[in-house]
């Protein structure tokens, strides 16, 4: 199971999220939801790069069972709250696809 | 080969989006790019209900093999903006994906 977590400070703002496992709906290459999981984030983080216009904090797992995303410290406010959105919009995505495979994809949220 | 068209006006804001057609990257079921291209898609268009507030028009064929999404004329301001940032990042994972299967999902621009 892919274990989505999202760290959120107290006034709900996103901090950064953490993708751990692997989905282990299918034989690899030919699973579906790593499939989906995958279009989704590193396409919602490449949106952050070219529409918010900064590169996030990432640290990317050698065999695609970790994917590590954070806000630097220091940002523009625009490209902040571009950047929140667009997160925003990625985990709505992923939880769409939680609805549907709930064995392989979970989706929290922890507030710091 | 699915292909995506986008519409947009003369200053760039867009209209709307058509999807055609299907990968054909594997057969049914194991369609690596059908389920990337649909998770960003579905994704996409559901964040815009949830984060923007409103419902697009939408048009959505049977056998998955084609999907239309506009915005209705009459907006907010607020959740039209919000919703354009959420479609252009679709754009952007749709092209991400392009990028490694080009025989498989073409993205086009149409200026009306």
């Amino acid at each position: 199971m892919i274990q989505a977590t999202i760290r959120r400070s107290h006034d709900k703002g996103i901090l950064s999220f953490e993708m751990t496992g692997h989905a282990n709906f299918a034989e690899h290459g030919q699973d579906l939801v790593c499939a989906g999981v995958t279009a989704v984030v590193f396409g919602a983080v490449n949106a952050v790069i070219v529409l918010a216009g900064f590169e996030p904090l990432l640290d990317i797992g050698e065999d695609g069972g970790y994917f590590y995303f954070e806000f630097p410290e220091s940002l523009d406010p625009e490209a902040r709250q571009k950047a929140q959105l667009l997160i925003e919009g990625m985990i709505v995505s992923l939880e769409t696809i939680e609805r549907d495979y709930k064995d392989n994809l979970r989706v929290t949220t922890n507030i710091i």
